[in-house]
């Protein structure tokens, strides 16, 4: 049997577990695609790290994947997506990378009609500024802002995210900054750890603003990139889900089940060293 | 001059900027002292990695707070405190070093009257069950039941420590703790960041439950020890704060000036290796 790339998996890399509302879109949008997906579980938090040794871990955690075989490498992490993207293209010449921070900017240019977006994220991304870089690329006179949102990661990982501790928290963030700017219709979800807030953010921004996540826009990005390279795997099989961690399966399955709705066991993934 | 070594200060050393409650409460019980701070901000959170790698961390941090010179060391962080007070003992003697688990442990047992004691802490402390030792240890009988709060730790950091989204929160924590079990008169606060939210706590758990921190413990323990060793720095002159951290001074002084309660700048932060 002669290579075949298009029958091999998708590999997707997280510093932990938000990457895996990433891979719950690109399943949702790809449902005959394999993934393996690795979440570096035994060195998160990435956003403390400085640029190159978030670069280091990622180029490691990469290589892991490429070993194995994957077709194309999505990095779903916004600290990795703000660093990474071009350096891991570099050297894995000629995989396909794709990141989440520039489909989210994307996304959010195509939604926003006043141009007036405001990004929401942990404190590392906003400081790190990428987003804002990537929108005005695409649009240069739009007004960004930036939200820092701690809390909402230590929500999602808890799963309340429906009810009034999310949605209280969500006020206090977000009601300043629309208050502030009424010119203010797009909001987006920059961290991977937020689609499982969706709802609670729509709810309290109201229906005059737009919230954009970039996990369904990024496997919309993966599923354009196939389809230019004819990359699409056959339905002939079943397709397969592997699940790579770098510590602590337990805590992976029980975090990782809020984030890509479905159960999970300790079992179902397996500990690698990076 | 001779050397003399009760106008050294003591040493406190934390992963991060939560032991600064722990500092807090130990200038509050003692303001002739000088202290040294070491908060390891590059490398946190310790509660994910492993006792071998938290132990050669703690180790590693210890040496540069000895280095300097200090009379004493106080191991303000729990994960650190449950695994390396015992090697550090060892490697350093005849340094006294003293963790925070003792004194909360030992405040439980003074305070409870039933025996039967909730811990609150991050998982990692929680699954470690080295409060539930520590009070079995010191009260045999005790009943000890963990509940882990991760959202107080962003809470903390983020400075919500009153009003509607940190009480809720302690009610959905804290309330399924109290009905399950009429009897349960103590609460500790096992985690350095905790002591912020005491306040909101009490409230939860009304007049009939004793909340207790490891912070004001460890400073009475402190205490106690420099009386027996006749190691209490005479008021002759100013004593001197000194914070060390391992990345990022601008967040340390930021989320540090909550946990200290006072004001601090970036410049008064200084960056070391490890």
């Amino acid at each position: 049997m002669s290579y075949r790339p298009a029958s091999l998996p998708i590999g997707v890399f997280d510093s932990g577990v938000g990457g895996l509302t990433v891979l719950r879109a690109l399943r949702e949008a790809l449902p005959n695609e394999s993934f393996l997906y690795l979440g570096d579980t035994a060195r998160l938090p990435y956003g403390t790290k400085s640029a190159k040794t978030v670069e280091r871990y990622a180029s490691q955690a990469a290589q892991v994947l490429v070993d194995r075989g994957v077709k194309l490498l999505v990095l779903a992490c916004n600290t990795v997506s703000a660093v990474a993207v071009e350096p891991l293209r570099a050297r894995f010449r000629p995989l396909p990378v794709v990141g989440v921070v520039g489909p989210g900017a994307q996304a959010a240019c195509d939604a926003t009609q006043t141009g007036h977006i405001l990004i929401t994220a942990t404190e590392g991304t906003i400081r790190g500024g990428a987003y804002e870089r990537a929108i005005r690329q695409r649009r240069p006179d739009a007004v960004v802002v930036g939200q820092p949102c701690p809390l909402f990661v230590a929500l999602a990982e808890e799963d309340w995210t429906r009810g009034e501790v999310p949605e209280l928290a969500a006020r206090r963030y977000l009601e300043p900054r629309l208050e502030a700017d009424p010119q203010l219709d797009t909001v987006v979800l920059g961290c991977t750890h937020f689609p499982v807030l969706a709802g609670v953010v729509e709810t309290v921004v109201g229906e005059g603003v737009r919230v954009v996540d970039s996990a369904r826009t990024t496997a919309a990005a993966v599923s354009a990139l196939l389809d230019t390279a004819g990359l699409h795997r056959d339905a002939s099989s079943e397709p397969t889900l592997t699940l790579l961690a770098t510590d602590d399966a337990e805590r992976f399955a029980r975090v990782g089940a809020v984030f890509l709705a479905t159960s999970l066991r300790p079992e179902d993934v397996e500990l690698v060293d990076l």
